[in-house]
């Protein structure tokens, strides 16, 4: 397969993040099918144009379904609103096409559990967005706790909080409709829960506090009419991971100061791992039974011997961003169709996600324990 | 009251923490009744006699019955393994002695709240050994809770972690002791669960995950005999708060790589802080509001701006200690004798924080949320 | 003008920077002209080709005079060896195309000053590239510094330093051919120089020690044969603005565990800025005359309020990376072309910054201050 | 040696740094002579007695001649103003007293030779307060220059930089008068210079920028009369050490924002050592030759195996303070006195440090490089 049809449905945040993946992919990734950006849909038509012209995609629509029937289209990208996954994912699908969606994949579980079947069904390639993970530091985390590096694991300490949420004056929007699901615990929650089973797999059991801290927000910005809020603003979980250790997720969108505290600190018997994505380049290291006078974190900067960071800059100390993060994804989604297969995170991982946020959604309001 | 007795049970890594605060204190803080070193028992005698010529005690005697007997003591500082606390303490205060004990007050609830009743029945003075929320930085914290500076509170995310016990080779001691208590709940999570207490009022409603990760240890380093642990190692607890807000603690001393990781997020509507005795003078203050381009935490190194600083030093960022924490402790607690009050934590406080320890074994027991 | 062709001159670690930031320059920035990559040129035939399909170009040609005469490129992009950039550049312009060449322009300042001149004459457009500066978050620090946000300056203390030569060991390269110019003053030390001007203004004068550390190096890795060094590893550097206050430059390439050691501590009588490269999304601010008992250095975070970042992202805290920057550059380049003007660094300002490394190694050599 | 008497002169910021480093010495050192706080002076009464009783001494007097007089007295702590150390220091040598002295030893290097060849003549041990090189980590970092952890040593980047005189409406005080001898040079270049000789060994020449940047200052708070500034406010300075490699030196009384910026970045071939005096119970460690994915900068805490950190408290991360460096200081004098000897800095390091402010002012003159 020397070249691949990209079809990208919705030109906001996200759709400009794919675009500029698909655009840098190639350049990183030089094994990969070279992606040709063939067209590129929002129900708006005018933005439509404008992404095409402004991410190089060839074509323009609003009509998503022509898009996902374009024969020079394989890949079909999926950026619009959570409520709107399904229906364009399955189409897709049916279509034969391979699927990156936005996460979470659906508001409901049960919607997610029918694309993943749908896709498993149709043996088509799936992909979906947690991008944190893509990042090299992280690859070296998995692979030192895959190998052993750091002993029997002990602990887990997971945060994904940030602050977009915490003014009681910032109005009600769409994050907040319950009709695309639960709150920040799917929103961010998702991103951290997917961290936690990158690098410890699968999550057994939760206890959680899932809860709703600002209890009505102003229909718009400046209202004095206020609406209540349905969906939770903080998440607090111990969790049970099935390898045997206990640990601890927060997700928060009311952490005042935090632009993406996204991290962890992961500790075992031989040594620990410390991680921000406020610092994304860089991973604090602890390794147990060294010289004691010289012990301590080492701060490990990412640089080329730490795949695949060499395919964006041929010197260690440069850095990546979070564009950079995406086109990791976007290169390995395409590489993975390339041999057949999907490198995942997937759509039954991103299942498997949402699966730990229920169950803490349960366990809040049971209060107890709840197996995933 | 110009002169005050002192009596110093114990001379271990306590012990001698005593007798350097009790020999600064006067020197950072003019206003206190001079402290009079009396006398320092320990139960073997040569270990008193060392003591009392390195710590400047007047005498030695390895009877510390005697020690409560001499009239020239006014203060009492227990500093022995947890069950010898109540026999020694009440024995003080029976005597009519101002009762300094180390944390915490007695293995049991029970035991320490009969140690809480003696006390205030015979109107003494007491003080347990929560040092660190003496810093300077952390009274600035709370005057900023209480002034509403951070706006409501909306989380609290405290933690006590060290590494001490991590390497599953360091032998039984008697700090994994049942007779002593709990394990790291009692030993490190009853001073996050005080600062918590400190900052934001009481806990309410506990949900905890209290375990022993390192289920057998070598009866004596390098044994191969092992004997199984009956106490904790790590303890991650949800929290709600009194005031509305919730939250989560954990205590753990098996965190690799980690020396003093005590520490705390706290966030509110318009405000956060960040604090971690790694650092301990230094305070990290988030303020919403203000212009967006220089927005940020703002690190605030300690300084005479921070009472009680300036008694030990009149420039900023000449940085305290360990030690100088002490030294405040016990100046707060002589200057409080002064006026006829404890000026906290008293035997009553430790008492609350201990409840907050036992309730969070029961959740975790009962695998559900347990009123405090 | 609604396109505009590029052409690329090597294919090595800038040329691939180069051409990811074209790629993504008119995502980022929709008011460019569209940049079209027509050709890329490398000696070598094969690299040539791989980086046309790698990067998109549409040509590939060994031949770098017949790029720079395609009628279908008005812009060409130099990344070549230092000793090539003169011949090369004098080309273009005289083809009258807009020249971006990387730093620094030529080995020798008299060469420098040729191609000044004749883009001057010819009045092309030009740019160098000195990429760092392109940092939203030093756009940030040099409006604040011409605001008098900092009231007035007294001092600036500048270090690029790395260890890519640290090791005695490391051979005998490119990099330390006289024929291409100085060493590390030259190499990073225009980065800082450049990175000063950028801020507060022109350098009038040094006083200098640049030195040749490792006199020595293996011929080839792991050759006994030596060869003799004769450009320098370290240049420190006392400076003179223009303006009237003084500083400190460093640039050092052995400087043992630094990967991206680019930064600065700028002071002003109200207040300061610290930058370093190593966490290229962050400046602390210090403002002074606020309430004593909360000041401190404010960490910002690089955001959508600095601009141009939210060109890439909308959410702050998501980060750029290096790549990033070199597309902030190069959008800036072709945005100025569409205006008729250079937006800088041009081969004037580059040429100036060389000055000041000619002047720092005479007075290394004299042993006293210089003019520039 | 069992006891030895001191005798303190002056009760200021030093004074009580003096008084408190005598009172816990004997606690953190045990095998010291045991300190007897025999006679504080001042010349006003009042604050004599006050200090006498606040800091445990004897006895007061308003009389330094009667404290040095005073048999029981064996060593003399001078912690006057600079101008007045030489007199008392003679006099206390002459009475056969060991004299610890407040740097600088006096205004002038001529003084300073004067009091280091009373006592080398006199034969009393000496000692002057460049407190700061007592930290154990500092300790470590000499240890590891000296067995050559780090290689030949290639750069050296000290400085010593606060903020107490960056407002120019700070008004004129003693610290400004040119008859204590120069400005921020002398007082913090001292320090950084000592320290960079305590670590690298002695400094051969120096080329220097020393300059007043606030020209003149109110005469008092408030006040809108101006007098000249005659003393430096920044100094600058190329180094080159005897070892052979070169470095840069600041001293900076203007750096807005800073309150302890003490320290230094130290190069090796091999390693490199960073350190700030803003966080002294932290080293930064980097050990070249490493597992690549795994390298960077290793925090290193203070803790037990650091010596004499031990003898403050038996547990690493507690941490030491400014007060305890003033202990560990004020120990290994007496220390030395036992074993009859200066554990240094003695006078004739004080001069050492002394001539290289000399030369570098002289250097600043003349605009060349100057031999110390």
């Amino acid at each position: 397969m020397k070249e691949i049809g990209i079809g990208l449905i919705g030109t906001g945040f996200m759709g400009k993040a794919h675009a500029i993946a698909y655009r840098t992919a190639l350049s990183a990734f030089p094994d990969i099918p070279a992606p040709r950006l063939v067209a590129v849909a929002d129900v708006n038509t005018e933005a439509a144009r404008k992404a095409a012209h402004q991410y190089g995609f060839e074509s323009a629509t609003s009509d998503w379904k022509a898009l996902i029937a374009n024969p020079a289209i394989q890949v079909v990208s999926i950026t619009t609103p959570n409520s709107m996954h399904k229906e364009m994912a399955l189409a897709a699908i049916a279509a034969g096409k391979h699927v990156h969606c936005e996460k979470p994949l659906s508001p409901t579980l049960a919607d997610s559990l029918d694309m993943v079947k749908a896709a498993e069904a149709r043996g088509v390639c799936t992909q979906v967005g947690f991008n944190y993970i893509k990042n090299p530091l992280l690859k070296l985390a998995r692979q030192m706790v895959e190998a052993g590096e750091l002993g029997e694991i002990t602990g887990f300490r997971g945060i994904h909080a940030e602050d977009y949420m915490h003014d009681p004056q910032s109005p009600w929007t769409w994050r907040i409709d319950p009709s695309g699901g639960p709150g920040v615990i799917a929103d961010l929650g998702s991103h951290i829960i997917g961290m936690a089973r990158f690098l410890l797999g699968e999550i057994a059991e939760v206890s959680a506090d899932v809860r709703t801290v600002i209890k009505q927000r102003p229909v718009a910005r400046g209202a004095s009419e206020m609406k209540p809020v349905e969906v939770d603003d903080v998440a607090r979980i111990l969790v049970q991971f099935g390898r045997g250790c206990g640990g601890t997720i927060e997700a928060n969108w009311i952490q005042t100061g935090r632009k993406m505290q996204l991290g962890f600190e992961l500790t075992g018997e031989k040594g620990s791992l410390v991680f921000t994505q406020e610092r994304l380049n860089e991973l604090l290291y602890y390794k147990a039974g060294g010289e004691a006078r010289h012990m301590g974190f080492t701060r490990i900067e990412s640089g080329p011997q730490h795949e695949p960071y060499g395919g964006f800059c041929v010197a260690g100390g440069h850095q990546l961003g979070f564009n950079d993060l995406k086109t990791i994804e976007m290169a390995e989604f395409l590489g993975g169709i390339a041999k057949g297969k999907s490198t995942g995170p997937d759509f039954r991982e991103a299942y498997e996600i949402q699966k730990v946020v229920e169950a803490a959604i349960a366990s809040s309001q049971q209060r107890n324990w709840i197996k995933v």
